[in-house]
């Protein structure tokens, strides 16, 4: 067997995202039957990271193995030419035969885009939240950083999320101004689910006057999902690289 | 009654284009309806350029004559709240009793992308034609200079095209490369139906080694369809802005 990783971009927009759901039309679930359809076995594919429904991805790896010989370009092409235009492969290697797209990632980085401003353009709207009114981006670089190490992230995540260990390592939190958009960056060895959207609800908080930055840290040591602030709309989310101990990643 | 200028900006994707047509989802049939229900009354409006199905805008310019005394501001609210989240209202303003969106535009700018590369981006492809292979822009930009000046283009639309006086004066014209896009610019101070489109077939054509960039000067003055390269795939193609005798213009 031959163990292939792929680095895969999508618009999340009408997909379920990316885990298998049936009935739902998902990211994983277009690609292995796609996969399946061109390699003619069951194809079963592991992602880095399980998007909710509606969030992209700019740079998602996943693997699979393979008994078929067909040289990584041809597959790439082959699937590619299957797909919807909204699902594309940006690039298939061959990787070790122990890689695991999901448990080898040592670091993912996630971007959040709210679009301010009067009018939302129609070419950003369906990667943004929009949101009028002021916001204090000084306060939420302030309180980003406090996300910054290892934390306990419990507030963050619905009170139903049953993950065992809850502590996870942020290494980048910012918040970058450009064009009217407001940009959340952030880079983590792990996400629990919801988690990065619940990040960006309270830094909205703090945005918009509701909470001191210093607040953040009160939060986290709450271990309360109800101290954090509101899961912040999927389509303001991507996935937009996955960082591996050998120094490759997704696209960016 | 007083006369209303907007700028409106729009994905074209699902939209059968710029003009009303029975039964079928245009933008100035959208943009009538949603008006007409805030204002209380039959709006009609007039477009700066009639873009085709599929065809995007950044700048598009039209106006309204109204008996409401809406202020400008609540209109585009107003109306940005009712309209579907591809079609966006940028801005509103009083405008003298005369002016007209068509007959006063003394330019219009329209962008062209052409996306390279094995694998179109998913956020990139639904606003670009996708061409693999070599294409020489050097010689699009030598033949996108012949289009400079003033011209007969009845080479460049379609030969039942019945429009009065074929020649339009073209007054930029340039091939721009850059992140795996080439992009054509022209702006000229009117264009007929299909125009920009046909224009770049042909400079695909030229590109791709097909013909020589002295071709464009043979198709000009053989007046005949026949002569010109295919008219290109719609969803590569944007009205960028419009131009004003007082300087004024869309968004860009």
């Amino acid at each position: 067997m031959r163990n292939l990783r792929m680095t895969v971009a999508y618009v999340g927009t009408r997909f379920a995202g990316w885990q298998v759901q049936p009935g739902l039309p998902t990211i994983q679930g277009v690609l292995e039957s796609r996969l399946g359809a061109l390699l003619q076995e069951r194809v079963r594919i592991a992602g880095a990271g399980r998007t909710d429904a509606g969030v992209h991805a700019l740079g998602q790896v996943a693997n699979l193995m393979t008994a078929s010989r067909i040289p990584p370009e041809g597959l790439r092409r082959g699937v590619n030419a299957r797909l919807p235009e909204e699902i594309r492969i940006l690039d298939v290697a061959e990787a070790p035969e122990s890689f695991h797209a999901r448990s080898d990632a040592r670091l993912k980085e996630y971007r959040y885009r709210i679009a301010r401003g009067e009018v939302v353009s129609p070419f950003v709207a369906p990667f943004a939240l929009p949101l009028r009114g002021p916001l204090d981006v000084e306060a939420m670089r302030s309180a980003a950083r406090t996300f910054l190490g290892r934390h306990d992230f419990t507030s963050f995540c619905p009170a139903a999320c049953r993950v065992e260990g809850k502590e996870r390592t942020i290494v980048r939190s910012e918040v970058v101004e450009e064009d009217g958009v407001v940009e959340y960056r952030v880079r983590a060895d792990g996400f629990l689910q919801h988690m990065v959207r619940t990040m960006v609800g309270t830094l909205l908080w703090v945005g918009r006057g509701l909470r001191r930055p210093e607040a953040i840290g009160t939060i986290l040591e709450t271990r309360d999902r109800a101290a954090a602030g509101p899961c912040a709309a999927a389509r303001g989310l991507v996935l937009q690289r996955v960082f591996y101990e050998d120094g490759s990643c997704g696209f960016w």
